[in-house]
């Protein structure tokens, strides 16, 4: 099998333009309420005008993807919770009853499941996209997680799903036992970082599970000491609901879609997503601070803060739909707010 | 005129109810997600339920109270914006076109203004609820803010105010140029802190601003070293918005209602409202971390951990609006989240 060199990635436009810009710093700055007194809000409304390209931002139609896949190194005991949990997740998602599906319903967002590689058959569902890859990635302690095929393929997918979808603004999040595992492998090799400063208790390891977890990873970033190219790390140590995730994050940008990101996970998706299309990471929005520990080391590679620090350790999406009604408030302050002009109130003493 | 000496208030409550607290960590923790994943909004979970008594507590008809009024200190140059913005923003907000009320309308929130001593006259209006004491507090660096009886007619306004209210939850929020002082100089006084720690920059004061304002403070808090009882210092310190916002936080609590808490002011009110009718505090909910300085201070007073940290300092219930959709996803994943047995979900290993 070839090494893969190249990935065929659509173009992405930068994000610098300073005449909209200035226009949508002028709207919030002659909004009723003393400059810069909305704090994150007015630099979030700018953004978003920006990403849309349009002084009066506006999100329509959000879609909810949950990528979900297994993990081969689970085999290795690196998580909390046994394999089986992803499929039957799954089956929570589709029939309404995960948290993701409660947040969802509460802000009005349209939720999907993409099956990128989960250790299961599941009956066809209207909210469950099948782009399985294989069922499950090979154990990444003795050989690559995805052969380059199986990557360009769950890549490849990722893009292609967004591209069916309507709207301007992607929620996305996983689902996968074993997944801070990989997002820990591939932030620690992209990232030039110690493994163990990137990885921690995922659903709930003890002090005993985060130690034997932090060893196994050791000895996969041994064994794939050779993998450097982003596409060779993420063959070598991803999984395959974080290559579909990193399409679709690509594809997204590439549509100047807002992409409102999750934690840990969906966060190292989008590292990948940079290191392969550059200019990605100018569409994220960052739902929350993770309380995985890998996710401060992101975050600053990514020179990301995030809207919410509440602790969440949850993935599916929940913190990106935690956050969404943040940037719904940034675009409603920016439109319908009354300027000092249209209030007749009066401004500050120069 | 005779020192008040003591206030009435209705009886409050003790949060504590150990058994509905097991019933409520219980259902939270048999979620179909990992122990402890949905952080702050499990904790949150738990004390909207004790406030609601209920495990399965549900938010109703929220509303959104707007406190105003004037201050006298205002004529000693203590604040950016000129006094007359008061009244008009007061406009602004029964038009429709403040921060608050694009929030209120984004989340669905009843929204009323109660004139608590706005300098100006108002027409009719049926979000205005006028319960003007008079007309701007008096000058402090020369008298106390308040007589006792105005003290006391704004505390008592506030809580029949309301009794005539619907709903379980309240969102409270304040307008009055001059009041950051105000609520400086309560913090200093009550908390026994330095007031310069306890004095910001309110809607924008530059370097010599922020240095007059806290000398003016000193000379205020030296004129009033006799005030010492939580009436008495606020009677000569405090405003009537604060006052009148303290009475309704003290209403609300025994009625057991959600105290949905905004930054500063509305902050700096829950402290007076803790020293008058002890209890109080237990039932609020602190919306955001706000970018006045003396916040850090009252949080830790008041033992509080805010929801948001977004750099937000506009007051008028904004920040608490902003934080009033996580309250709803505390209550909606206690309801709706499927448990492991539900769902057929596997647990973690022991």
């Amino acid at each position: 099998m070839q090494p893969i060199n190249r990935l065929i990635v659509p173009a992405i436009a930068p994000l610098a333009n300073p005449k909209l810009e200035r226009q949508l710093q002028h709207r919030v700055d002659n909004k009723t309420k003393p400059p810069g007194a909305l704090g994150t809000l007015e630099t979030l409304a700018v953004q978003l005008g920006l990403m849309l390209q349009s002084a009066a931002p506006c999100i329509s139609q959000p879609q909810v993807l949950v990528f979900a896949a297994d993990h081969g190194l689970v085999a290795e005991g690196v998580s909390a919770f046994p394999a089986e949990v992803t499929p039957q997740m799954v089956h929570n998602f589709l029939q309404g009853g995960a948290a993701i599906n409660v947040f969802a319903r509460q802000h009005n967002l349209s939720l999907r499941v993409v099956d990128a590689g989960v250790n299961a058959d599941f009956t066809p569902h209207p909210s469950l996209i099948d782009r399985k890859v294989r069922k499950g990635t090979r154990n990444a302690l003795h050989e690559p997680a995805m052969t380059p095929a199986e990557c360009q393929q769950a890549l490849q997918a990722g893009m292609a799903l967004v591209r069916e979808l309507p709207g301007n603004l992607l929620l996305l999040g996983e689902m996968g036992i074993g997944n801070t595992s990989a997002a820990s492998l591939l932030l620690a090799r992209l990232g030039e970082l110690p493994v163990a400063e990137c990885t921690g208790r995922g659903t709930g390891l003890d002090d005993n599970g985060l130690s034997h977890k932090t060893h196994v990873l050791q000895a996969v970033l041994a064994r794939h000491a050779d993998a450097q190219t982003p596409l060779d790390v993420l063959a070598a140590l991803g999984g395959l609901e974080i290559a579909m995730m990193a399409g679709a994050l690509i594809q997204g940008a590439s549509e100047r879609r807002i992409l409102l990101m999750d934690g840990f996970i969906a966060g190292v998706a989008l590292l990948v997503a940079e290191r392969l299309a550059p200019g990605t990471r100018e569409y994220g929005v960052f739902g929350h601070a993770s309380a995985e520990p890998g996710h401060r080391h992101l975050l600053r590679l990514l020179d990301a803060a995030p809207l919410l620090d509440l602790n969440l350790r949850l993935g599916e999406g929940s913190g990106a739909a935690l956050a969404y009604p943040l940037l719904q408030s940034a675009c409603a302050f920016i439109s319908e707010m009354a300027s000092f002009a249209d209030a007749g109130v009066s401004g500050a003493s120069a």
